[in-house]
């Protein structure tokens, strides 16, 4: 497993931080936020560690340029609930030609409740794989800029 | 709400049945089937509704016919819970040039869980409105074949 | 269809509004937000209308009320896509001593995308019919406090 | 990434599959099923194989046993479409005290789409670790009774 805060090569710059609730409907008879939901957090995250550096995704999608998750990893260590407020920290920690790979902790106030990382894969639109143009790697190593 | 059972203006042949299971994903935690996830009931219903009558919805999207649900209504009447086996009951209701109308009854053995109905609008890939063309126009009248 | 604005007997103060960002996985093949996914908009706007009143549903859960969703009514107008900033506006409609309604209208800036409402019946634990306890009557009557 | 087929310690009967269509509701933008699906799918095979060994998985929650998700690991090689039949081939690769491992592979035809593993943990209804009870222990090294 990742863990980002560890790593000495990713510089602070390349974390950011978002806020949400828990939805009802992300819960599961256990009364918790079910296991499948922290992919969607994880993207949320990743959204809008994308905003925060001027980039609004569908841009390029638009431009036919995608970044499907190849692989994806999850540690579940704490239990979330409705309603509760979760910061998503989301780190780029390594790009190379044709991947970019992010990882992730899910926290609740101190606590970390689940961390994990994703391997995205440059693909056009016919899903073939497409090296990163030189515009979206730059992107993946700035800082915020909002 | 529409109760297809009483319309009498609809025949037999046209009220398809499928069953599925309830998946732990699809509860919240009340410990029942979350009430978004009857719409997704419903959407499996008619596509279900469809392959008994030959045609895969896909091959429509593919010649850039869409049938977007522009209405929905649904009343719950008893709560569905993990792993139960429910049949879905999906009628056509009713046909215009532009829209379709669909029925559908949730049941588990004889108790109705939730009733409901779709109204579907024709569009193009542009999601401007469409005529449906005849041989779609044709499948929604017809009654099973397989 | 309710269409709140024009139910005079519904004062200002019953109304409240949220934004949210459309995410990623809401979206379905056709490039837009699916259908069922308005219903757990509805449920976030309903969630934020009580928070604006200083409750926590979960707090009433706890106590052993829980308010499903009966009934509910949607139509949809416009298209949502990724990414795009959506109101939820959600106005308390009508109590009665078991059920009370809520309509909402999803909002991107001017534009209705989509308009609907939902009964929520009050039950207990064993999701029997219950009455609505008066401080949670009175929630439903009350303006905006934070 | 385990790979279940390469593992010699886990013998075949421990293996089950089941088949599931794709949801229109599965797909997103890019046409394809979102990739936080495939876990869903993986429960939904996990669901299955206990059922085909007799086990309906909220019996033990009745009794206040609960097994969630841990860890969890995918790899996404190829996409699914909606309407896509599916297989979910799922393996009880580990058994521990607390902890029981699956492995799985979503295959469409000779392809595989998806391959993945989850590591569950026993818990009881406080979510507080628990050792697997011996009948639980048993059916999780048991082959098909069904």
């Amino acid at each position: 497993m990742v863990e980002p805060q560890a790593a000495p090569a990713v510089p602070a710059h390349l974390t950011s931080r978002m806020t949400l609730a828990v939805r009802f409907c992300e819960t599961d008879l256990m009364g918790i936020v079910h296991h499948a939901n922290y992919l969607t957090y994880f993207e949320a995250g990743r959204v809008d560690w994308l905003h925060r550096r001027g980039i609004s995704y569908d841009k390029w999608v638009e431009k036919g340029i995608h970044l499907p998750v190849v692989e994806a990893k999850l540690r579940y260590k704490k239990a979330a609930r409705f309603d509760e407020i979760l910061v998503v920290e989301t780190t780029c920690v390594d790009i190379t030609r044709v991947t970019v790979r992010f990882g992730y902790r899910i926290l609740r106030g101190g606590d970390v409740l689940c961390e994990g990382e994703t391997l995205l894969a440059c693909v056009g639109q016919d899903l073939a794989p497409k090296r990163i143009p030189p515009d979206i790697d730059a992107v993946f190593r700035s800082p915020e800029t909002t």
